[in-house]
């Protein structure tokens, strides 16, 4: 039987396991990125893990979402990181140098290895044929000690392209086209692997607009092929030496196939406030248009910026308006100048920005009470441009662009009509991607070599092993508590995310203002929960705050799957309780499981038994693998990981 | 007997008074302008006193300390502004567009007119023999109405310039010595008059930034005589028709005289945390720099970045610091990236930002903790940068430029000396300011015909009358309590800038962070402060928030002029105490004024009897004008606008 391309770069890394949908893999990891959100505490995982150096190919340490370092915690962040990379042999790149996914392509990503990041847009370089996986920290302090990485084997989906994209319409639209016909769910348990005829129509910068963007699909990854397209891309950058084709083998099985036809596709935009409610552009046409942001990593490069140059040239931005470019790195700043395209924009009005992620997580340039705002962004969740209520409408550059000229959004194909002189500004490459590297400072230029820790930096909370579960019901909760109910996701909180004994003092806070300082006053405790407790996002600090409280166990009828394999990464017991269950515990009770909690767990007891209150007993279920019971027995996946390398089984040291 | 440059100016303003030392005049005002923290209460002040349209030649509204729109709530005042603009008939400076003193500037700034800006460095203009004052708010609101502008004639001091710059010493080096020899409380009550046959060898810019940071002397204003190099810049804005020559007579006569050689200056530096803290570079040298700032009103024009440009041609900033720039307007950014020179910066490690006041006032690149940051800006108060326990060091941008390569604090000559092939890059005007007018919108350009208020915009606090005063002290400060100790300027707070009622809470949290609850809930009170008390900017809510929060009185061995002229126009009594009363009495005392302060402020008293904690009695002073009088009875200079207004006598409508 044939292979796919993912099935070809899986088969190239795997170290344990089958390549059968639904199994769990181990694979190798070849490089891996973080950026300042996630990264400290990575870095400082992986002090706790008492290793010396790096060991896969790339490390990479971005510094993208608070590069305007608007508290010195931001600024202590950014010279922790950069002391970690130092230390540890990573390679810097300094705040300004741009978002990780456009330094990293430019830079680092390459066909047929493989990438794993602590950021939810890591999926970007395959559209280079790169292998590239988003993930918890704790994965990728771990995979950069070297150990493999784990995942449930992903349904592959063909994505078949045919034909080619008519004027006006882009590679944005061929992603929002995805959304629109699969929304935000569906990816979820996919790679979506691209095909076909229409694929050489693409430029490898106009893949990597889809494959950022798979992301909103919720799938795990998507990929491309290679062919002359990356060739030619990796040219560029100056790196044809790491090419290499991949191509997905005639006879090549797949899970599903969609169809998409180029020649079909026409200028899309996803109106608020979810990626996937995506229209013609036509359709909300005449919506006044306060904001206009080009930038992020979805359409941030030098070549998305350039076809809004081009439309503005000889012309202003609405004085309705505000129009902003916030390129996705400082090379395409650098190139832009260079060729003038930054003078032109900032003639026409434009306000030109640092490389940074920025208002796309709500860290600058917020919109207006009451205003639209019109972005090349890949997400437009509620709230997030930093506003409740927001309108934020994400789609291609050109569609920004024309909204920015004209003062309400309007078809870029009706404004050409109307205007006469503007043609579709086509998507072209520079010759070459000429810039500085003087902000990517490289593991052997490092000027640190010992950590450098702020006030606001604080120790990664450690369980060395789990014991009996014994103590207080700390708090009963009812259903679907989010990660958001756990740790609170506004710039107030997460400003902490580098300080878990800070952080942890808004533990739960949203359910009860006094759990962080009973838990934290308590010796042990539990949680109590209802149905999909932990839903939401994939945040860490959602486990590790209630560990560092001393937490030992989650009693809950159903667990959400990130957040129940974060619990196993932080050495929180997560049991399966019924609902009479349930009902028949208070908070304040006192629980006991009566069996050895660390002898069930490591040899694979199914059903605990809980006592309450010294009186009555209910069952509690255990349902782990294997693998899963190894981390929760050692406390945790840092715990783990520490007594493998000193084992020397299977060592993270390893490569 | 002969007049000097201000004296010629004043009289051909003057509507009230005589130029006599002391004495208060009243003086017709050419244009005025406003920036986004101070211009929402302009606006609102303006509206409340229903008036139509603006009646001075000029007005302008520019955005410039909230580029960034950390929050919607700035986005909603930019808003407002750009609508209040548009209601009323002022020009309007779109955000990103630039700091208001480099537009203003670069665009309106005319010799022989007079300005009134809310904005302590609206003397910048002074360099083209322009009569710029920095005032509250409110004065520039009732200026804008058409109403005279009320000053008590300031001592004028001849500062003699003598000679020529000589190599690595720049214009900014000419004001830190002022500064060093003079102190920050020297320009006090003074108008600094710049001449002397240095003067010539000094370009308009040069003297912008003199004229610029003679704030931080304390001075009213400062200004230089006109002359060819004034014609030549206006020239080269394309506005060559404005320029008149206006220069002393032989026999004008000085209050004071300072003589200047310039031959005898080299590079300076002002250590932290005050302006004043001036010492030759070499003093410092060594230091470890983390952080380089190029920018603000006093050094980001075009040609005060070319030299850090220049510099950097062929280097790069050192990897231990990090180097931003921060362009005065986007017509400097727009310059120097249509000359290349933005591509050069990036390529060296610059992270080139937005044309805003940004760190200059703690919003956007704080320092990290325990680090040193230089900066060309013109303030090094600590804690402005938004860290406590800053160290902000103030100097050329020659001299931060150096640092930024040799990555430690370092004599531009020694550096110069030390890499063979670095010269001085002198100080160049470009042939034409050839940039984009498309963010500055002219009124009949003007977008909006009515108000538009986000929810955060708020109302104008309102005292009617004085009563009384009789309470607690609150608060007992020290010296040189600063406009920033009083209402922070960092972005979490004045985000509130035009909601009172919240920004309030925040007064003088810098101090003592109890206070504004305690203010809150005692029934009135008074502030006890040592030497020169509110220094620091125009900001007006320094006044206003005491005033909200019932603060009666402020006694103080000395006040700042600006501030003290803010607390008149809103209802706080200021009165001068001596050191003896200062030290005898303590916070929590109990004081009363045993006259009717009332009829005592209205009737012309001059020493009140203050009995601290119902015994001892200590006498207190209020020198004050009878128009100030007059404005401080009636509870501050909107109640007293009102009142002339509803009375029909010289209302601040009238012309």
């Amino acid at each position: 039987m044939g292979l796919t391309v993912t099935e070809k770069i899986l088969d190239d890394h795997l170290v344990e396991g089958d390549l059968v949908t639904g199994e769990e893999i181990g694979i190798e990891i070849d490089q891996v990125l973080t950026q300042d959100t996630t990264g400290t505490m990575v870095w400082l995982q992986f002090e706790a893990m008492d290793l010396d150096e790096v060991q896969t190919e790339i490390a990479a340490q971005y510094c993208d979402h608070q590069t305007y370092q608007f508290d010195f915690k931001n600024t202590d962040d950014h010279r922790f990181l950069r002391s970690a990379a130092g230390t540890y042999g990573a390679h810097f790149s300094r705040p300004g140098n741009g978002i990780c996914h456009n330094v990293h392509r430019e830079n680092f990503a390459t066909p047929g290895k493989t990438l794993l990041g602590s950021d939810s847009h890591t999926p970007t370089p395959g559209g280079l044929g790169q292998l590239a996986i988003g993930a918890g920290g704790i994965d990728v302090t771990v995979a950069m000690g070297g150990a493999p990485y784990y995942i449930e084997m992903p349904e592959i989906v063909n994505v078949r392209l045919e034909g080619e994209l008519p004027e006006w319409a882009t590679a944005k639209d061929v992603i929002l086209e995805m959304l629109r016909r699969l929304t935000v769910k569906g990816g979820v348990g996919k790679i979506l692997e691209y095909t076909g005829p229409g694929v050489e129509n693409l430029t490898a910068p106009e893949r990597m607009t889809i494959t950022n963007m798979g992301t909103e699909l919720g799938a795990t990854t998507s990929i491309f092929p290679t062919d002359e397209q990356t060739r030619d891309y990796l040219a560029r950058v100056g790196r044809e030496d790491e090419y290499v084709e991949i191509q997905p083998d005639d006879d090549a099985e797949y899970d599903d196939e969609i169809v998409v036809d180029l020649d079909d596709l026409e200028p899309l935009i996803a109106t608020p406030s979810m990626p996937d409610n995506v229209v013609p552009v036509g359709e909300v046409a005449g919506t006044d248009v306060d904001q206009v942001i080009i930038g992020s990593c979805t359409n941030g490069a030098y070549e998305d910026v350039l076809p809004a140059a081009k439309m503005l040239e000889g012309r202003t931005v609405d004085k309705r308006t505000e129009m902003i470019v916030a390129p996705g790195s400082k090379q395409a700043s650098e190139i832009l100048a260079r060729e003038g395209w930054v003078a032109e924009m900032m003639a026409a009005g434009v306000n030109f920005s640092e490389a940074t992620c920025g208002a796309c997580i709500g860290i600058g340039h917020v919109p207006a009470s009451d205003s639209v705002s019109l972005r090349t962004f890949n997400r437009n969740f509620e709230g997030r441009s930093g506003i409740e209520d927001d309108n934020v409408y994400l789609c291609s550059p050109e569609v920004a662009t024309a909204a920015a000229i004209a003062g309400e959004i309007v078809d870029p194909r009706d404004l050409a009509d109307e205007l006469g002189d503007l043609d579709d500004p086509g998507f072209e490459l520079p010759d070459e991607y000429d810039a500085s590297k003087a902000d990517l400072i490289e593991p052997d230029e490092a000027v640190d070599d010992e950590l450098i820790k702020g006030p606001n930096i604080g120790e990664v909370p450690l369980r060395e092993g789990i014991d009996d579960v014994a103590g207080e019901v700390l708090l009963k909760m009812g259903d679907n508590i989010t990660t958001d109910h756990i740790i609170p996701a506004t710039q107030d909180i997460l400003m902490y995310r580098s300080n878990i004994d800070r952080l942890s003092e808004f533990t739960l806070s949203r359910v009860d203002e006094t759990f962080a300082e009973r838990a934290a006053e308590a010796d042990g405790g539990v949680l109590l929960a209802g149905e999909n407790y932990g839903q939401g996002s994939s945040r860490e600090h959602a486990a590790m705050c209630p560990m560092y409280l001393g937490v030992e166990a989650v009693l809950a009828q159903s667990f959400a799957r990130i957040h129940r394999a974060n619990l196993f990464n932080f050495g929180i017991v997560p049991l399966v309780i019924d609902e009479e269950t349930y009902d028949s515990i208070e908070q304040g009770d006192d629980v006991e499981i009566e069996e050895d909690v660390h002898e069930g767990v490591a040899s694979g007891r199914e059903t605990f038994t809980v006592r309450v209150n010294g009186e009555e007993t209910f069952d509690a279920t255990l349902s782990a693998s294997t693998r899963e019971r190894d981390i929760l027995a050692a406390g945790g996946k840092l715990s783990w990981t520490k007594e493998q390398a000193a084992s020397g089984s299977q060592a993270a040291a390893d490569d």
